[in-house]
């Protein structure tokens, strides 16, 4: 299986992008995962800003599906059904830190929350890699500590 | 305020005890931490691990609020109202790797749910710790880039 993860600019944050190393690193047997870290837009124009990588986003790959906490809220289990139902291919997109454009909304397949709570969009990066994990090892009846 | 944190056993993912170590810290100015971790239990009998460190749970502080996935879901917002609302003093309990007994379910003041979906318990001490330091930032109209 196929994973592309769209999102905008490096992980910053140390402890999380070590994180995501540990689960793209666990995620190898089951599933190929490429990153494409679209150009983060700088500045104080947050509106132009969200445009400008919405555009980057588009461009990148469709279709795709939209990390959203106003999107379908979906338990683990129904998460690795989700997956499933997509092979051999899935795309996510995961919002900077100033969210998405309306274009970006609109143009989703599909709209998945991870909680009803706000997350920092590198933090939704690491939550959505250990989520991608656990289909796995759902989708493979693996064991996985919890 | 006070916040009591109870779990059982240390954080042993290096990148999760990195960022708990980062909330921990970015939360001083508006809250006193305080961490029970819990004798852990090992071993295969994991009805009997759960009711032991349910035990230690129950010992500890009183009244708590469970995380629990089958709880409530807030919003980052409801959940800044909901430590306002429980000020001066608040406790949360986070299971271990095999949950909590029912004795720990019946027993808490109220359930909150990070997420329909099942994070690994380390990952919900570092995700609870950023909600609070994001509930702060909402209670104290701070900017906080996510």
């Amino acid at each position: 299986m196929k994973i592309n993860l769209i999102w905008a600019g490096k992980t910053k944050e140390q402890f999380l992008l070590d994180g995501i190393r540990k689960y793209e690193k666990l995620l190898k047997p089951y599933a190929h995962i490429a990153v494409h870290e679209i150009k983060e837009e700088k500045g104080t124009d947050i509106q132009r800003m969200v445009e400008k990588e919405g555009e980057r986003i588009l461009k990148c790959r469709s279709p795709y599906v939209l990390l959203d906490d106003k999107g379908k809220h979906l338990t683990s289990v129904e998460f690795a059904g989700f997956i499933v139902k997509n092979m051999p291919e899935i795309t996510f997109v995961i919002g900077g830190a100033y969210g998405v454009s309306d274009r970006v909304k609109q143009g989703a397949q599909d709209r998945i929350a991870l909680s009803r709570m706000t997350f920092t969009h590198e933090m939704t990066r690491l939550v959505l890699l250990e989520q991608l994990f656990r289909a796995f090892t759902i989708i493979h009846k693996r064991s996985y500590h919890h």
